[in-house]
Formats: structure tokens, sequence, C-alpha cells
């Protein structure tokens, strides 16, 4: 292959960047509305930028630390000087991937409730560009970090190494896997700190305000009303960027990783960051495709939107057979064009998901009205049924991933190597998530037209523009699950092949390391049942944060209905700050501890079981905590759409009993889908990309070999 | 060794049985109370009985059908010829011990209530004698299955294998592996019929019943009561029962297996039978000690019950040493003497397991007080708040089990046998079991208790007598969540030794078939997403059922308060039958399904993913299925338990909001604790079953190899 392809792949990065910024112009270009809805846009960017402020405060610290730690491992031998940079590199641009994706979200609400007002393709265009400048700057910055330690790694720092071209790829995916961690430490600050933040102010302001006071959702009277539209933004925008983006380089770099051991080496390292090149490009020409008429039929619209998506899909499948073809040198190695089928494998595993979600949380399928019918005989039987749909929603995901697993590895190992079949693997992941700018873009559109109906609703819009608002929301919270079942999906597989980029690390550096990955051999097992659990406690441990953050929002928005004069009345104005502040605060004290046992744990593990029982962590973690993720989001997703549906006037509409009851359902599924759910994601790959960073440690000192 | 020890092994079976016989004897002896009492514990045992006698016909069908098709095979030499006569008879023996300790419970219930109006002592004695029939059955018939097929198998079907010690207990060993799948399958029929017949019948009563008619729980004009109680006996006592004869078995039956590899022939067969033939005795002392003072407080009454299960441990500990230093010859191998150790880890595992269970749901702890607690800001934190406490409550069993395991393998492997080693890990297993006798009586107590008390009710008998029985209910709860604990650590170290034996299994079945159980091989790895995800399916599938089967008590509770004159005002009878009937027709019709998936699913993945795949699928169903039972079973004991504690006046008391709250909390629960997550135990051991059992089919059909 010819070296000088590689340049492809900044510029990919650079089309990305330059699009959202041509894309964040335009939605600034549009008319912010009246002065009352400049005001609440306004104080929502600021508790926003208070909320990012003190995150980012206080993960400078944790990164500080860690640089540190990472310098003295370093310095004793552990590591590769290289290893404390990337680590912050990672961070870094993971933090302003969300940061960016933030800015424009909370400048896009209240022109997004402007253009509403003229129009509902306005609307859609205004909030659709809001989502597409967060996407493509996460696939834009994730191919930068990416393109700059490449070339600095293959022509400074391991220059000394062209002469063998696997050793040298070897070194640099070794160096590279390092920034993964950085992005995942600051995803699962961000994911789990915005998840607590959300739905901290969410149930806090439905307990004191929908339910204790009686006033409707976002209510300008409820002291919550700015920390619940606050949240949407910092968990749903700045959360999910920074999940994403980690999951996007951690396929990539992953995928490098076992194209060493695959004997592919700079072809083999190639074809995944030229499919996510050629993905932005054919994401950018997907956007062209989104547009809609007067019509706010939900199934009009989500056609609308996926119709961009399925345009990038077929550019990609057109796309990848040269791709591969070429950099895998098919025309000699005519067995590894099957490398082709893992990544149509991971394109498909992904829509079929994202379809099987919604299919279980809409309410337009039979799942979620059935959910609704079980309000009738009360609060139990709803969460009961939300339960059970959950888990019975779990079983085609997971037959999914593992169909997509099999047909990746065995159409990848033409010439019966396994680890040829592991690459393929890899790829699929990065199949699935190629065309992340456009499927991120109408995901992040979802917090946008959220926010736009807060500010209809509280700046007194004409009911027409709340409806059309409402109906750009709707379709935000079907994009949302299928966006989570997305996350999900790739997540699972990028763990996988960073399991297996660890097995390939070791490798290296213990040549001699005998390893016993038996599932029978005690380390493993044990490994497989606290890989199980993490999961478990990682969600109980985010669940109950929630619950004592809300806990104080309701102390604080009680005392206002109560010492501020004249706030029910509408004559004084709620203090909006205070509730952000102590959102902002709880937000920050809990996430420390989930945060501290994700990166513990596989240090803890593998101080103790050794290397063998870390891979059995880290399968056990990935597979548990993959299905406990889907039943976590789909429950969630399933009880707020059934309360939605009840809501548009079935089983006896807003008000009566059953809707009670699904307000029951509804407010335990906020923590599962926005919180607990998506923070697993995160951890499955922190786990792994600990495991990395510290596998010199491990295979020095660990009490079992 | 001296051959002439084993037979110890049908003399601690007929210890058990006479024990049994005389404890009946002496429970039928007590007086049955008024006239009154009798009539209404006439209706109880004729529900019973209709229940399994509707129940053995259906499995009798299954049975016949399961018999053709492993003759069939056997005929076709993929199975030795005793398969399926052995499969029949681990059924038939499970089933027999879930009917006579139902039987000897529905006899116990208001001859329970009548001791209790004379003192506290001595209904706790008529109650936990009941129980010790149950116990002691149970591990009686365990042990007799046991023995006569060893001595038919190694005296005259496997005679002529007497040369080679070695291959002859290998077969017999395969061919007992096979009765523990008649055992798994009954076991499963038990536990989700009785299960789904249970919680059917409790929750149609108390929707109904409590919260829209407004009467008490118990009161004799609820149509379902009597089903209620009914269901106490069928998913508690019998479904119980037959979970743990199957675990007893199969866990002395697998280390047998494991013997052979491990190179210690008859002697290592000899351990776990001798061991439990002893256990027998130490049970038996051990009963004596259980006793009580008119003293209703928990402590105390608990103490009591301790007392004996401790001191049957004690005696376990002094003799065991001397069991495995002669049958393991460690006077030649000294270093085989770290399998005492095993034994210890197991019974020590149980205990901390069943402590630990304790502390996260009785509410006499700070978990279950606090969650209590949040029942006061409404039923969507309490369900938050338990989940999450359920989900925190795996985190100490994962651990202990792991550490368990360790120790096991670590300390019986002193000459570096990995064989050693794992046969370590199901000694531990036959560790923890071998006190079953009485910690099975202490569980088997709660629902005579439980039934006791409604009869008071329903006989109108003076309120110390309820006191009474309340007091021995309510202990009754304590122990059975402790017990669940017992089954579910107890399921899962079975089950990893039932993995290994399956392993050894395919050894011998195919000399030749080369395994790849490396985690990272994507059949072991998607096989794990399979097993991860069956516990979720086979959750889902369990509690839809029980919300269909309360459906149905619903109405019919409904249509009997409407039509049948003078029923509120007490002066017609209701009609109890035709709610049994329904329970019942519901839990036959309801348990196919998901006995269907538990045998099923091997099946194809092992003809899909081949052998490989299986291990994978196993490994993934005990560890995710381990932690998601602990967390039903721990939800549902500490919402059932705050709801108690909010009963006796605090946070406002019966009646209050909080209680309303709490109420949800319990219902959520009932098929959390009572169905969903008992029956993840007995799907586990199933699917190593069933493998086992189907191993040469999957060799000589699975598509990949």
């Amino acid at each position: 292959m010819d070296e000088r392809f590689f340049i492809l792949v900044p510029i990919g990065s650079v089309i990305a960047l330059i699009f959202a910024f041509i894309q964040g112009r335009k939605v600034l270009g549009f008319s912010e509305g009246s002065e009352l809805m400049q005001k609440i846009s306004r104080s929502i960017r600021q508790g926003a930028n208070a909320y990012l402020k003190r995150q980012y405060t206080g993960v400078l610290l944790f990164f500080v630390v860690m640089f540190v730690v990472l310098g003295i491992m370093a310095f004793a031998g552990f590591l590769t000087p290289f290893v404390p940079f990337a680590f912050v590199t990672g961070g870094f641009f993971s933090g302003l991937s969300g940061f960016v994706g933030m800015k424009i979200a909370t400048a896009a609400n209240s022109r997004t409730t402007q253009a509403s007002s003229e129009s509902l393709d306005r609307g859609l265009r205004v909030a659709f560009s809001s989502g597409t400048v967060m996407g493509f700057t996460v696939v834009g910055l994730g191919l930068l970090d990416l393109s700059i330690w490449f070339f600095l790694l293959k022509y400074v720092f391991y220059a000394n190494l062209a002469a063998d071209p696997a050793e040298q790829v070897r070194a640099i995916s070794a160096a590279m896997l390092t920034f993964g961690m950085g992005a995942s430490s600051m995803a699962l600050f961000a994911r789990v700190g915005g998840g607590i933040f959300t739905k901290a102010a969410d149930v806090g302001a439905d307990l004191v305000g929908k339910v204790e006071a009686g006033i409707p959702e976002d209510d300008p009277r409820n002291p919550a009303v700015i920390a619940d539209n606050v949240g949407d933004n910092v968990g749903d925008v700045a959360g999910m960027g920074a999940d994403l983006y980690e999951s996007y380089v951690g396929s990539i770099v992953a995928t490098i990783a076992l194209a060493v051991a695959a004997g592919y080496d700079y072809g083999g390292a190639a074809v995944p960051m030229i499919i996510a090149s050629v993905g932005i490009v054919a994401s950018l020409i997907g956007t062209f495709f989104v547009r809609c008429k007067e019509n706010t039929d939900q199934k009009v619209l989500l056609a609308a939107l996926r119709k961009g998506t399925y345009v990038s899909s077929a550019i990609i499948i057109l796309a990848a057979y040269p791709i591969i073809y070429y950099f895998l040198d098919c025309a000699k190695h005519p067995e590894r064009i099957g490398v082709y089928f893992a990544i149509l494998s991971g394109l498909i595993a992904g829509v079929l998901i994202g379809f099987f979600t919604e299919y279980f949380t809409s309410q337009t399928y039979k799942p979620t009205k059935e959910l609704a019918g079980s309000s009738l005989t009360g609060s139990a039987t709803i969460i009961i049924g939300g339960i059970s749909l959950g888990m019975m929603s779990t079983v085609l995901p997971a037959i999914i991933v593992g169909v997509s697993v099999l047909v990746s590895f065995f159409c990848s190992n033409g010439a019966q190597s396994f680890a040829q079949g592991l690459y393929g693997v890899g790829i699929s992941a990065v199949g699935m998530l190629s065309t992340l700018g456009i499927t991120l873009a109408t995901d992040a559109y979802g917090p946008v037209a959220d926010n736009a109906g807060g500010i209809a609703e509280m700046a007194h819009l004409p009911a027409e523009v709340r409806e059309r608002t409402d109906a750009l929301d709707s379709l935000g919270n079907t994009t949302a699950a299928t966006g989570k079942g997305f996350a999900i999906g790739s997540a699972a597989l990028t763990a996988l092949a960073l399991i297996v980029a660890y097995t390939d690390e070791v490798a290296i550096k213990a040549p001699d390391f005998i390893f016993n990955l038996n599932i029978t051999n005690p380390p493993v097992l044990i490994g497989l049942f606290v890989g199980a659990m993490l999961p478990f406690l990682f969600s109980a441990m985010t669940m109950r944060a929630v619950g004592r953050a809300a806990q104080n929002i309701v102390v604080e928005v009680r005392r206002q209905f109560r010492e501020i004069k004249g706030l029910m009345e509408g004559t004084a104005d709620a203090d909006y700050a205070t509730c952000v502040d102590i959102c902002t605060k709880g937000a920050q004290k809990e996430m420390i501890a989930p945060a501290l046992t994700g990166i513990i744990s596989p240090i803890a593990v593998g101080l103790i079981l050794g290397v063998n029982g870390v891979v059995g962590m880290l399968a056990g973690a990935t597979t548990t905590g993959f299905v406990l993720a889907v039943m976590m989001a789909n429950s969630g997703g399933a009880w707020d759409n059934a309360k939605k549906y009840i809501e548009e006037g079935n089983y006896g509409g807003k008000g009566s009993d059953a809707h009670k009851a699904a307000v029951v359902g509804d407010t335990v599924g906020d923590p599962f889908k926005d919180t607990s759910g998506p923070s697993i994601n995160i951890l499955i790959k922190l786990l792994s990309m600990v495991s990395i960073v510290f596998a010199g440690l491990i295979i020095r000192f660990a009490l079992f070999k």
C-alpha cells in the first residue's frame, strides 16, 4: 500500500470540523426569539456553563493526579513515556467534544423554539443542525487526536523502527491505546456526573412540582425547572458526546492493535482509519437528505431523519469494498475480502439493535401499548411489566451481537487464522460506528428539541408552537432510544476488541507469560463472577446517587415554595441558580465513588487474580453489562412512552389513576435510562482501558499468575 | 480404602428417612384444633393435593416423552442404556421429596395454630418438626437414589469393569449424572409452577381484597385466601424441596465425576457420599438443640433456630478431617488434606451468604430500615431504593463465592494438579450442602408458620395466638431469605462443578475433540452473551406468567364479590375451589414455556456453537444468573420486610401513605423473590444437566466444532 493514503485521515478530520463550524455558524444565524425566550435560554446556558466549569475543575485534579501516577509508572519502566501525555490528550479531546456539543445545544434551544413558531421544517432544521455540530465535532476531534498521535509516533518518536513495520505498528498502537483510557475516564465523569445532575433535577422537579404542588411540567414557577433543562444538556449532550467519542476512538485503536497479530501491519491499521474518514464524508452527504414538510406525524418525521442515516450507510457499503480490497492487498490474498462482511455485519447489527430498541420502547408498537394498559391495575403491575419488558428486550440484541461477532470472525479468518478472525470483530465495531457523524446528530438533536419545548412553555408561546416542539421532542425520545441501543451495541463490540487487544498487549509485555484463559480456570471463573457483579454494583451506586441528590432538590424546592412570597402567584421569581448549584454539587460529589470503582476494580482484580482473572472480569462485565444496560435503557424508555401514550388520551388520559401509576413507572425509569444504563457502556470500556494501561504492573505484582 | 465403608451411604439415607417418619408421626400426634380450623386446613390440603395431582399428571407426560426421546438416543448409541431410567428415577425422587414435604406441611398448619394457642415453644416445635420431615426426606431420598444406582452400577451393570477402578468410577458417574437431569427438570416444573401459583394467588388476593375491597389479609371473605395459603405450600415447600434435592444430588454426583480426573477413584468418590451421610447424623443431632422460651423477640427465636445449624456445622467440621484423611489416603499423600479446607470454605461460604442475605433483607438492620424510610417520598422512590438495595447486595455474595472457589481450588491442588483443584471446588459445594437436613428444616418451617397465622385469622382465634404465629411467621421470613441465599449459593457452586463435569464428559465421549475454551474464542464469547441473557429472559417469562395468572384471579374475585350475595356480610361462603383451580390451570399452562426454554437453549446453542459455545453459555448463565437471582431475592425480601417494619408502627404505620407505597414495593417484590429469583437457581443447574446428557449429540452434529 501507498503510505501517502494516511493523509486521508487528517483530511477527514478537518472536513468534519469545518462542516461542524459551518453548521454552528448557520445555527447561530437564526433568531433567538423574544426577550423572555433569550432570558430563559441564558439561564440554561449559565447553569450548564457553571456545571461544566465545576466539573472540569474537579476532573482536572483527577487528570493531574493520574498524570503524576502514570508518569511515575513510566519512569519506573512499566509504561512507555508517551502514556501520560496520550492519557491527557484523550481526556482533553473527549471533554472538548462534550463541551462544544453542549455550547451549541444551549445556543440552539431558544432558536429552535423561535424557528418552530415559523414552521416545523425550520424547527427541525435548527435542532438537527445543532445536532450535526455535535456529531461532526465528535468524529472530527476523534480523528484529529488519532492523526496527531499516529503521525508523531510513526514519523518522529518511533521513526527508528521503520525497518520493521510490524514492530512499528505494534509500538504505535500500544501507545495510542492509552489515550483511550483518558477518553474513557473523561467520558465516565461526564456520563455519570451529567446523568446524576439531569435525573436529580428531573425527579426533584417532578416530585415537588407535579406531584405535591400540582403545577405542570416546565412551569416557570418551579425553582428546579431551569436545572431540569440544564440537565438535558449536561447529561444527554455532553455525556453522550464524551461516551461516543470514546467508543469511536476506542474501536479504531483496538482494531489497529489487532492488525499486527493478524499480520496485516500498515494495511490493517489503515482500514479502520480510512473507513472512519470515508464515514465522515458519507455522514456529511447524508445530512442533506434530512428535511420535512409541515406534518407532525411521527412516522413521517422519523422517516426524514432515517433517510439521512440510510444514505450514509449505503455510501459506506459501496466504499468499504475497494478500501478493503486495496489496503488488505486482496489481489494477492483473495480470502481477505471477507473482512468486508465484518463491516457489513457491524453496520447491520447497529441498525437492527436500533430498530428493536425502538420496537420495545415506542408507543407506536405493541409492547409499550400493553405496558400502558398494565397501569390500569396500579403502579405495582406497571413496574413489574416494565421490568419484564426490559428483560425480554435483551434477547434479540444479545443474539444480534452474537451473530455479528460470529459472522465477523468467520468471514475474516479466511486463512484459518484466529488473530485474523478477531481483527474482523474489531473492524465490525468500526463499521457500526463509521456513520457516527450522522447517527449522533439525530441523537443529540433530542435534548435541543426537549429544551425548545420547555422554553415555549415557559415563554407562554401559542399552543401550535408547543405542538410543533412536542412533535420534535417526541421524535427525540425515539432517536434517543435508538441512540442508546447503538451506544451500547458499539460499546460491547469495542469492549470485545479491547479485551483481545489486552491479551495481545500482555503477550508483548511478557512474552514468557503463559495464558490460561480456559473458562474453567478458577481465576478466570472468579473474574467472571466479579465482572458480572460490577455492572450491578455500579448501577446501584448511580441510582442511589440520583436518589440522594434528588432529595436535596426536593428540600430546596419545598423551601422556596414556602419562603418566597408571591412565587405561586407568579409575582416573584424563583431562585433557579440555587437548584442548579445543588445539582452541580451533588453530581460532583456523587460521581467520585462510581468513577473510582471503574478504575480501581480492574487493578484490584488484577493484583489478586492476575491477567487471567482480569480477562475473566472483562468478559463478565461486558456480557452482563451489555444485557443489564439494554434492559435498563429499554425499561426506562418504555415507561416514559407508556406515560406519554396515556397522556395522549388512552386508558383514561392525564390525571386518571392509570396516569398516576404510569408517572411512578416513568420516575423509576428516569435513573434507569438516563443515569445507570448509559453509564454501564462506559464502565465496560473503561475497565478494559485501565486493564491495558496497567498491564505491566499486573504482570509484575499479581498474587496468582 | 475399604469398600465396605460404602454401606454408610444407604445407612445414612435410612436414618434420615426413619427420623423423618418419626418426626412426621410426632407432628400428626398433635391436635388439629377446632372444627373450623380443621375445615380450613382441609380446604388448603385439598387445594394443594389438587394442584399437585394436576402438576404431576402434566409432568408425567413430559417424562414419558423424554423417556422415549432418551430411549431413542440410547438406541442410536448417543447415550448409555441406563440414561432413560436414571432420568426417570431422578425426576421421581425429586417429585416425591416435594410431595412428602407438602403433605406434612399441609397437615402441620392447623396443628401449629392449635399448639401456638397453648404456648410459643409448642408452636415452634410443631412447625419446626414438620420442617425437619421435609429436610430429612430430601436428603434421605437423595442418598437413597444415589445408593441404589451406585450399588447397581458398581456391582451389577459395570461389575465387568472392576479390574480398572478409574474406568469403573468414570462409567458409574457418567450414568449417575443423568439422573440429575431428571431431578432438575422436575425441580424446574415444581419451582416455576409453584412460584407462579403462589404469587398469582397472593397478588390477585391482595389487589382485589386488600386494595379494592379494603378487607384484611387472610380474611375468609376473600375467595382467593385459600389459594393464597395453598400457594405457600406448593411454591415454598414443594418447589423448594425439589430445588434443593437437585442441588444436593447434583453436587455429590458432579464431585464423583471430578474424582476420576483428579486421580482419586473410589476414595474420591466416597468422600462426597460419606460426608453427606455424616451430615445427616450431624443435622439430626442439631435438631435437638432447637427450642425456645415464651419470648416472641425475633433475635431470641432466631438464635434458637441458629443453634441447631451451628451445632450441625461444628460436627461436620470435626468429622470431615478424618474422613478426608482416610479416604484420600493422606498418610501417603499428605498434600491431599487440603481438600478439608475446601469443605470448610463451602460451609463458611454458606453461612456467610446466609448472614449477608439476612443483613440486607431483615428489618432489624439498616438497609431495610432505610428502604422503609424511602417510602415517605412515594412508591417510585421505594422501588428505586429496593432495586438498588438488591443490586448492592450482590457484591458480597459474588466475592464470597469467588473466594470460596479460589480457596477450594488452591487448597486442593497440593500436587499442582488442575483436576485436583477442580475436585476441591466440587467438594466445597458438598460441604455447603452437607447440613442440608437442618438448614432446609429451618427454611420449610416458614410456610407452615405462615399458614398457621392464616388459619388463626380465618378461625377468629384470640389476638395472642395470632401474635405468636406472627412471631413465628416473621422469623420464617428471615429463615426463608437465608434459605434462598443458601439455595443460590449452592446452585452456583454445583453449576460450576457440573460445567467441569461437562468438559470431562466431552473428553471421554470424544477423546479427539480439541477444546478451545479460551474466553476470547468467538463461540465461547457468544455463548457468554447468550448465557448472560438467559436468566433475564427466564425472569421476564416467569414474571409475565405471574402477571397473567394474577389477572385471572382478579377477575374471578371481583366476580364473586359481585355475584355471591351475603359474601361481604359473612353470611355466605366464598367459592374457594374455583380460585384454586384458576391458579392451578394458570400455573400449569404458564410453566411450559420457561421450562422448555431451559431444556432447548443448551441444545440449540450446542447445535450451532458447539461444545465450546455450550461451556461459554453455561459460564455466562451461572455467573449472571447468580447475581440476578441474589438481586431479585434480596430486593423482594427487603420490600416485604420494609412493609412489615412500617406496619409495626414506623413512618406512619398501617394505612399511611408510606404504607401504601411500601405495599407497591412488596407487590413488585413478590414475583421477584418467590417466582423468578428462585427459578434461576434451577435454570442454571438444568442448563448444565441438559448439556451433559446431550453432549454426544452436540459433539456429532454441531455446526461449529
